[in-house]
């Protein structure tokens, strides 16, 4: 097993089943887990804000009898001193036990895990990934509906911006006679990549502009937030948003077995009368969330200590810089070339996995 | 007894007995309790700072063997991606075991209190109400005089806009032969409501402008900040401050088993040499707020975990919206109209218990 | 014993030599020393930002079974509401066991030190001291070589304005045959009052201009960060920083056993690939810091419990108030005007250690 979690897809298929087994074991038997990380140290460096993720971290290791030390100002850090990335993790692997990090700028999870000796979570690294939110997804799934294998997935609002969308749809991707339902306005569709992506995978999938025209047939419907700034005006905005607000008219064409669910926060694309409908179990996820993330970091610490995890990668050293300006390389000029090879045979930026053209 | 703490008035003469001997077996033999919230969490959210308060939930909670998870910034969480309070209280719920909340609208605990699973304690919601301070100041004088009854006290300073004061007046009003001294400027005098409280309820009292004049018949002395804002302009300001500033002049004309009481944080209503005087007790007031918080937070968990607890009200629903407009309901537009009646008679609004002219 | 922890000077041979076995006893016993806090309560009232210093202490008492408390913010604090910082301590002192402070301002720890029953850390006042940065250096230079006597130390970089080095300057002088190489350009010397002290402890010293120049006689280089501030002009500083740059080039004429120490964090006086060095031990002497502090937080607290703490002093009332105007005597008006003889028979202020000219 890899000693950091940046990806799920670093996951094999039986690591995912173990930590599920875990997870479901943790729920079970809740008080025979409130010791096992005694004495451990979770760091949770957020170089920006995510309340929830945070909370969700920290909570997950109190209820395994450990603690933590966080940031507790994004401006006041040493980081605003000008140390590097390297440094700052350098320092905190010799405080704690595992680390837990956010970062705005893509790929610093994995420049993180390079120069940890203790395992890196990635609790979201700009756009690129939050693989715990990904574990979140499926432990909900599962628990709710029984298995991860055969429904129709209808996934609402900015499919063009979410990395939580995209990762969900790869996860799901892994699981049998899955369909996927995209819905979004023509300016929020998925990203070509991810069509590809299911094409290559040959994914039953369809793009559709209308939540009330499919909700009927749908076994799961994921919600997502659409921005007021994604719209062109206001008015486009106000013109459109209402085709993905989730009400109880929709609702009543739904099945009785949907599950709704969001990764929140939430602002105004459920109404206040849907939210109240027991189909909607986004609370259910966020409590998942917590008790996946205890299965992570019980599992990662002893894997460490017992000297068993393999490093991130396997990378090469590329020739050329990543072109992709939101990568970490660019921010931290010290970090080597790395790259990788991709399924299809692309070489990607080990960091944050933009195509390099050489 | 109720889930929640959030007014003193809602504990029965019973239950505060009860806690008031839980408070004092705590303060006699604190290892006792040092393991009975093991593997339990508080959760801080405060929407506006206090840090003393913050500290005294926090250490009264690892005191307990507990642990604690809080917001680290008021402007980078969730609440500023437009989160409604309901959202945010029912995924805390989630995480922890038991919330101690600070809010700046009045009424916001009742309405946390309506969506959480957990309990919710009161820790300040807006000019309404700040019950575990009145706790604070019921065990100090409990602990220093023996008992609750029989005293002259003298509350000082700015009796309009202080919620403490207010509170501990209705507090004290429940026990028996105390007579209150209101000490204050004609435009810092307490509202009317208040005074009609005490006429209805048959106590003694009387409004006097002079610390000097009364200071030599009180038992109690209950000083209080003026802000500098409050009065008309600095000469004004600089006039007045001085009738209402503690110094050893006062006090030597005090009983000898006088005791002064403060909130804190005090600024320089008390001269630095007053402040040496061994009848200002209010060091130790903040000591005993630790340990009340202690017996409310374990008897709170307990009386959930044995699914005890009562939910607020009981309410009715209202036919009008409330017109107080710093009250939640205006925030928090689902929520819905809800009503109480009052010992007179008035319909109150749920939350913010400001009275509803229909 | 002293009660407080504010100045490595205070402490007697006899103390360090405990105190470091113990850490060495951590070091190697990690477990035995798991729960040896459990239930105490370490609080972090941080006056300004330093996030390293603030993790080191946190886990430390994390892993002696403690749990912390800490400003959340350093603008919402009761301080900005006016509160004195005897207040603030007076309270603090009421929920916590120990309290590790740092404050902008020389010699609030003396201050807080005289106000609270509690122990009190120094972690650093203003440009004044940082005295567990000097227990760590020192742990570091013993660990890694045996012994605190003997050695020719460079010192590099900023040395007119690093209270660390002043410091450490001042600790090693207490050790047996060092050697200072004190490295700098003519407007960051050492200020005249260290030289003085070294002439009048017959320790040996030399001030030059070139890292390049010494570093191959050197057994320890202490680099330290040049702030561009410093320099009157940018040009000037890229004229300059070069030569104090450690790089690969000058570590190849470095001794294979030389420790290149920081205390962190740096900017660029390292080069990256100097970094990779294994003579570079800076990330171990910040892991030792943690340890030391282990020791440091433990010995305290038994040493109050057991009601063995010396106050701190023994100072004496002075007759004029200190002229430092960034003394905390100037912030706090109410504190005394206290003084102490140095050993060579000035004046000094006790609190931030400036001479009193009577």
């Amino acid at each position: 097993m890899k000693k950091d979690f940046i990806d799920f897809n670093d996951m094999s298929m039986e690591e995912w089943d173990r930590l599920y087994a875990l997870c479901e074991d943790i729920i079970e038997h809740k008080d025979r887990y409130k010791r096992v990380c005694e004495g451990k140290i979770l760091a949770t460096p957020f170089f920006e804000p995510s309340t929830r993720t945070f909370f969700s971290f920290q909570s997950a290791m109190i209820r395994l009898g450990g603690n933590y030390i966080e940031f507790s100002d994004y401006n006041t850090s040493s980081v605003s001193k000008g140390e590097n990335l390297k440094d700052t993790i350098k320092t905190i692997a010799n405080y704690a036990d595992i680390i837990a990090m956010r970062h705005p700028v893509e790929g610093a999870a994995t420049a993180a895990a390079l120069y940890s000796k203790i395992p890196v979570i990635n609790a979201g690294d700009g756009g690129h990934l939050h693989p715990t939110q990904t574990l979140t997804d499926l432990v909900t799934i599962k628990r709710k509906k029984g298995t991860l294998s055969g429904f129709k997935i209808g996934i609402c609002g900015d499919l063009l911006n979410g990395r939580t969308v995209h990762s969900l749809i790869k996860a799901l991707s892994r699981f049998k006679n899955n369909e996927f339902i995209l819905i979004s306005t023509k300016e929020l569709r998925v990203p070509s990549y991810i069509t590809d992506f299911l094409n290559k995978h040959n994914q039953k999938f369809k793009e559709v502009y209308s939540l009330d025209d499919c909700i009927s047939e749908l076994d799961i419907l994921y919600m997502t937030r659409i921005q007021r700034e994604r719209f062109s005006s206001i008015e486009e905005y106000n013109r459109q948003a209402n085709v993905y607000k989730l009400d109880t008219n929709k609702l009543s064409r739904a099945r009785k077995d949907l599950i709704v669910m969001h990764p929140l926060p939430k602002v105004d694309e459920i109404t206040y009368d849907a939210d109240e409908d027991k189909r909607c179990i986004y609370f259910d996820q966020a409590e998942y969330g917590m008790y996946i993330r205890m299965a992570l970091i019980m599992t990662l610490i002893e894997n460490n200590e017992m000297k068993k995890g393999e490093p991130v990668g396997p990378f090469m050293k590329g020739k050329k810089k990543c072109s992709n300006e939101k990568c970490i390389t660019v921010k931290e000029p010290y970090l080597d070339c790395l790259v990788k090879v991709s399924e299809s045979g692309k070489t990607l930026c080990a960091y944050c996995d933009h195509e390099i053209v050489e």
